[in-house]
């Protein structure tokens, strides 16, 4: 993987650059759709590639390895093969969702033990076992395994994860380098910053993981719980510290306000579930603001979904139909909203992306701020 | 509506015929995907269009009625603008959604009081009030309102019942042939031919319906719980008396060996919600047989789903995969196996058209019968 800068904003930290795969160039900022079954939800492929304009999108390690298990995943030869995915590929290492198990793991140093949400069945997954799954799953970039730290954890509680993350990101390292990629391609390992809300232990984690050497850096333990704010002063703590020469990724942030503060701050890529999840729920994201599709009021507003027509679903059907759609739990509106959602969220950052080039970010940015905060 | 009878074949009464309505010809022998709320369950009008190839889809009065509601397609302009299908469209009378509603209806000379499945509000369909909300709804083809009776009724039932239809059907003609289309294009009405298991009645109900001169004309009633011969040898009866200048719709049926042996017998066009049902539950028809996706043996059989590829969902996704998504209720293996299977439906009758007019449908029906009947 390579990353090449290509613009810096000169009165924020926004940037603008290009990451370079063996499945391919990633224009940043980027947004990455959510993939995590192997699947993004209600969305054919071909749809992401030419409705969508994904460029990148996510699996996730636990739930891969569970289902359908890494064995189907080898013999396919990789999750691109299993998904016709052949664009790049990003997995979360499965940390966050083994600590979301609150019940049903137990964590030692070793690593951490729980039970499947589907069967109740143990498994252990270590820093070593977490990068031989994603070596075998074939992402383009794999995640360090750490321990995900509740938002209103405590510093002695948040201290002492960090140092369990620590430790487990040079046994991440330690294995990662000691293994090649199984399917022919280039793979590459982002550690990610932990530190829950506390300064300080933020800026440790930032240098700990700068001085690594990574092809990139994520910033993950936010958007768990805390302060919007809080947020924010923390991937400012961490962006001060972070290689400016490699691409930042803030874990599984946000709407679409969060995502612009955050290039701002100088943040190259994102993943969230939100304009899928809540996209199922009926809430549809312009431009101009949200719309709550489940309101009566669009009940025979006949005109397009989406004027701006980020993708075709936004002329072809209007939003009386995606309205109705909705209300009578009909397939094809998740499936139309997934995808307008998904457009929208990839056209905000090439958006961004266009006014970081021309220069003039922080003022469309502040514009765009005020219209995504309405209400339709 | 027009109908033009192009090929008569020689060896049996399957024929091909070319309907023309005002959204568009359609090729006979058809298939009708059903789009009981307005929507063919998971895929997209594009996707019908261009992947599936469907010609005409159904729309079903009852639900329509009820959700969006009529004023709702009236003020969009029926239901063509409403959903943006722009080809032809028929409407399902909705007598058989309001006679399932067994607790639910009570039947009267003048119609059916019933209460909605969705809320327990009351109403009324009289025949006269089916016709007129199928003007409003817009659909090309629009079906009589008919008690649709048991499979298994006794004599006495169904002869009342059919005299009932008799009467009923006399009123809807009244109705529609003083009643204008709302929307500037024509539309037509179709009687349907009751009469459950019993020639005597099914004759009767024919010769009745076929000095009616419709446009086209309709069996209904079968399917219901009879076995599969007493339904091939009622369509026989009822065949040998409708006219033969008209087509000839076969309501709700079935496997594809039904949808071909009905083609043997004369009839013309067929909707049944088994492709998207059976598909959402996992189960594939192809030219070879039916795949059960959620069976274990496809996890590692990355072949594409169906080399014939009368989709392109077919060689763009694995068994493998399908199976994945199928197992683990993904919603993209609900799209996939409604694409696949509309298409194959589409494409069977496109094939029985083409043998039609070269002469061979006798043999090559046959020949697919004994394969489609394989468990693969």
């Amino acid at each position: 993987m390579n990353f090449e800068l290509q613009y810096n904003d000169t009165k924020s930290n926004a940037r603008a650059g290009l990451i370079t795969t063996d499945h391919g160039v990633i224009e940043t900022p980027i947004f990455m759709p959510v993939g995590t079954q192997g699947t993004v939800k209600g969305v054919h492929m071909t749809e992401l590639k030419e409705d969508v304009n994904a460029q990148i999108i996510l699996g996730n390690t636990y739930h891969l390895y569970l289902r359908p298990g890494i064995h189907i995943l080898e013999q396919a030869g990789g999750l691109h093969k299993f998904n016709s995915w052949d664009r790049p590929i990003l997995t979360d290492s499965g940390g966050f969702q083994v600590f979301s198990l609150s019940d049903n793991r137990k964590l030692h140093e070793e690593g951490a033990e729980f039970r499947s949400h589907i069967d109740g069945s143990r498994h252990m997954f270590s820093p070593e076992k977490v990068m031989d799954i994603q070596r075998s799953i074939g992402a383009d970039i794999i995640m360090a395994f750490d321990e995900c730290c509740p938002g209103d954890a405590n510093y002695e509680y948040a201290r002492k994860s960090l140092e369990l993350t620590e430790r487990w990101l040079n046994r991440c390292f330690e294995r990662f380098n000691s293994t090649d990629p199984k399917y022919g391609y280039s793979q590459c390992l982002f550690p990610i910053v932990q530190g829950c809300v506390y300064t300080d232990l933020r800026r440790r984690a930032a240098e700990n993981i700068a001085q690594k050497g990574a092809d990139g850096n994520a910033i993950g333990g936010l958007a768990v719980g805390e302060p919007t704010e809080k947020m924010y002063e923390m991937i400012e703590v961490v962006n001060e510290i972070l290689p400016k020469d490699k691409p930042r990724y803030l874990m599984g942030v946000g709407t679409p306000v969060n995502i612009l503060e955050a290039i701002e701050r100088g943040v190259d890529m994102f993943d969230c579930i939100m304009p899928t999840r809540n996209g199922r729920n009926g809430q549809i994201f312009t431009r101009f603001g949200t719309l709550n599709m489940r309101n009566k009021k669009w009940e025979n507003d006949f005109s397009p979904i989406d004027p701006d027509a980020n993708s075709y679903v936004d002329t072809l059907y209007s939003r009386a139909y995606l309205h109705h759609l909705i209300k009578v739990n009909e397939l094809l509106g998740l499936q139309i909203a997934s995808i307008h959602n998904l457009a929208f969220y990839i056209w905000l950052v090439k958006e961004a992306r266009k006014h970081i080039i021309s220069g003039d970010f922080t003022t469309w940015k502040s514009g765009m701020v005020r219209q995504l905060s309405n209400r339709l």
